[in-house]
């Protein structure tokens, strides 16, 4: 019946009625891919963008001309779903005017998301979840299709989540565990404002951890997903950046109950028929990922070590699936369409 | 008494001889490094320069040409001291030819390391350091001294043991610990030889770890290292292959006896006095020390961890600290030069 | 009528049937992205693969695993069109056996160029043409039409061409003009056999021209299309090679008969409605073309000389508009799709 | 006697007093370089480095910490030489205060380059000489040696001019001819002010010309030398922006007068015995020149072309040769060391 329903409403979309999506934040990088993937999408078109410091300015998506608008001049009213690409603390008064004005809403900034205005608790993750569930599809997908606000999860958060679920919902994570994340990101991960540290010469031929001793912000998030799914593993979270535009790739050590005897196996049963993941004992590289809405994931057991552990490699493109791609996904589940539509694989 | 015998001896060799030195695999990497470290060395000069696959061709080094010649014409005789960058396996017969014709040898290759010839057991280690002590320089400064071969430490070790020493010297690694090493490699760590996935549209805009699991030939010598030193500790390292010619990083997760309260104080007094060992409370990066015979560190606690845990950031030149520059500081040594001689800091 | 049969052979290929595409020379870059777009074209399906060095790997392409095979063991008499991205000199024999065969066929080496194996002259140029239309999509749509082969251009010479063509067809090049056109091009330009001089640590940071003094091979298709057209401009061309993988760029200054004053209206009106050429006043960069089957031109005029002079920039994706993608455009004309069908604009 | 009292001068500068040199605008890519360069000089030591967005931080040059300045807080009194690495508008200021209290002065600024402040007519080049020689070096350098004040030249200017001047000197140029040089350059050409231009993920992997038509600023200064010289040659001049940190690569092509029979005769007997020019059959790239003070050289005659053209190739490190390496070249004349103390070839 839902999926009846759904053929319905993908044919509607495709043939009758494109839904209207507007866009906050357009003109970051996270912005603008959201902004091309909805004018390329089959059942949507560009309902409105919003640039502040770049209102009036034009910009080419999808092969059409927009123009960026103020977020005050933006008409609510017109869109049946908004994205919000805003910075932190700047967003969650937007998706509350958007949502009052009748759209449902993905947040892409972490105002939202468990662990940070709503605690880390475990009641604390109920009840943000039960106001705006943390969209990491996959996970989520039940309640964020019946949601009207979906906070759309972290760009490290997801590669690093996606990457554990399997091994924390089965149990075969060592009890009082030390996770060890190692992750990279391309540069479009830290935002399009002018900074020195940003610039190609700064940034070329160099690389470089941040955030070390577990400072970074996604580890709120990390942390209460972690914890809401029963684990009591500690993370020890260290990002760095890369000289590249775009991807994330994180390696990340596992101390385990007991060895795994066929090691992907969590991997491949636990997200079997997932269009957007990609097991492979091959080992996976940013180029397999970028500009695709889909995480790969190998796990290899470390040779020569006392405490069994596995080693986890997953990699995404921090814009699609780790951004502006899962954002979308959520949409279209939101919309009643297809989960792929419109999502480069 | 020796630092009089060593003031002459530099004096003689600036003023009046210049030390002759040889150069085995000369047209890689690391051999062009040593060949033009060499040319500019105030105290030396090239007696040859051998390159099989390219002899008769010319290459210019430090303002010099240079001819490449077979290592069969190489007139051993004439070199005091003679440098090994010959691939593994390969190296170890002219190691003894050179000996055998009278000059000190530092050899770049794994061959004579602990952990491959030589096994990796203690009485191994100690019979291995006695044919040819480990050329950790801080660490081994005295041996090397003393001796007439040196086997210089690969490149990950080198940055990896020179992270460590402070901590497991001084019993603060946790018993039965797992340190986690992720390290992250410029391509000229790979070598010279055209390969496909070395290519410049293969490496660029990517980034992937490889030998996971513990498969790396790095790891025998890293291993044997610390067994010498009464270490139990296991060691997971995952290498990555960066977008970036030279340096390498190395982010490592050491589980410890009991928190730190003066985090820097280890590095700080393990190496106090030491010319080329750069302990800092600021996040190294590669620009800090590429083309520098240094090895800079920096040491956070972990936050919100329950075993208390130090995240240690180190950094060098892959070619420089990581293999040239490490064995001409080695080659100073056995010369009886200033270890500093000729070294860019 | 013809439009009408056109509609008819799209829908029948899009719902019906999908034409059968052979691909000789399928793992160098041209290769692949040629394979990649035959994947995921809505009216042609990958019939075979050919990579003699490579033959029983593996490779996706548009989702789907596809098996490289020898060219000799390619079934021709399976395909309705094939493409031959073999190495210069190696092509000429396989696209002869493609067409007796009974397939149409799309040349991407530079066999059947005019001014290599048939000469410059302008009865060579005729004849060749006449045999195998040199596929500048936009100047011989009509002949490629018509055709069984068609010689795909060089991707220097694509965008060289293109950006003179409105200049030259309209009589406005000085008469005896040299024109002078600096291009660089990424190194996939180089193709995929490993050499030193390609690799990453060799291309990186670095930037170099090669063939100065007029002595690269595409200058032959150049000199002809312009002699063809009755221009007695020489030709002055400079490659140089960028730290990039993919785009060119050219920067083309031409000296007039007289001044333009609508500078762009040359291009604006030669190219109008044409689907995969941008003339702009802003100027273009490889971010405008890479990944898209386009040229993106623009033109200024030069201040302060006496002379007039425009300086025409030009870009494109080599691997699309100036190898895969016209190769492309060429074969859905030639099948009698719609031209514009499976390409990314 | 020159000569004697040169070696005396290096004598006692380098044994009993260095020279204290200031640097304003010491923050930049421009002026870190400088202080480098000054830092290490044998005979020079940093006596203030001002930077007025940064004062009281600190900075490492050649080992040793620096504390940047406030411009209105350096001691001018301190320095026997000062640098201004001011932006263009503000320099010319500062350079008169530190002239007025004593020092000599090398501005790197455009502010007293011919063609700029001074005009661009014989008589206008004529009197900016006499107040502050323009610093081409090898040009100038009697002029240089006896001045107060030094223009140094631009790196766009110095690369193009130094590969024209002995076609210009030896009228080998066609008369009226048109020149054509298209550059490229490294990003940090343009500076370290944050732009959402040069940030990484915009400058890599891209390549694009600008201010074309004749618009760059540095055209000024080359006309206005070449006139000076005699010459009736017109100049087009593209630069474009390269994916690398540094160097400049100029490919110029020049109508003769008639064809050159031995092509690099010109360039090796004009700069026979110069220190800092490479002229070579080898096609230069940045990786000869970066870090380096040098300009390479290379030409060669184009074939099959009616009009006798030669193709001239030349690339120097825009920060070295192009910026401080000359500044510091013209500082050695200025204060009668030798011209190559402290200058990395």
């Amino acid at each position: 019946m839902a999926a009846i329903d759904r053929v319905g409403r993908n044919l509607y979309a495709f043939v009758v009625h494109k839904f209207a999506i507007g866009v906050f934040g357009a003109s970051g990088y996270a912005g603008r891919e959201l902004c091309e993937l909805v004018a390329r999408h089959p059942g949507a078109r560009l309902a409105f963008a919003t640039a502040n410091d770049r209102q009036g300015a034009h910009a080419r998506f999808g092969g059409e001309d927009v123009t960026f608008v103020a977020a005050e001049d933006a008409r609510l009213g017109d869109a049946q779903l908004v994205f919000s690409a805003l910075p932190h603390g700047a967003s969650a008064r937007w998706v509350g005017a958007a949502h009052d004005a009748g759209a449902k809403v993905v947040d892409l900034s972490a105002d939202l998301r468990p662990g940070n205005g709503y605690g880390s608790g475990a009641e604390d993750f109920a009840s943000a979840m039960a106001h705006a569930p943390y969209g990491l599809t996959e996970h989520a997908r039940a309640m964020v299709r019946g949601a009207e606000i979906v906070a759309n999860p972290g760009c490290y958060p997801t590669v690093t989540l996606l990457a554990l679920l399997p091994l924390v919902e089965r149990g075969l994570v060592a009890p009082g565990a030390t996770i060890t994340v190692n992750a990279a990101s391309g540069v479009t991960g830290a935002g399009m404002t002018p900074k020195r540290e940003l610039m190609f010469a700064e940034v070329a031929d160099d690389f470089r951890p941040y955030a070390i001793g577990n400072s970074h912000r996604h580890l709120a998030e990390m942390r209460a997903m972690l914890t809401s799914l029963g684990s009591d593993a500690d993370l020890i979270f260290t990002p760095h950046l890369l000289p590249v535009a775009r991807g994330i790739l994180a390696t990340i050590t596992v101390p385990l109950a007991e060895p795994l005897v066929d090691v992907l196996a969590p991997w491949t049963e636990h997200y079997a028929g997932e269009p957007f993941i990609e097991v492979s004992a091959t080992i996976p590289s940013l180029k397999d990922v970028v500009h695709r809405n889909v995480v790969r994931i190998t796990a290899t057991m470390a040779e020569g070590v006392r405490a069994p552990t596995v080693i986890v490699v997953a990699a995404i493109d921090n814009l699609m699936k780790g951004a502006a791609g899962q954002a979308l996904q959520n949409a279209n589940l939101l919309l009643g369409l297809e989960e792929t539509m419109g999502l480069p694989v």
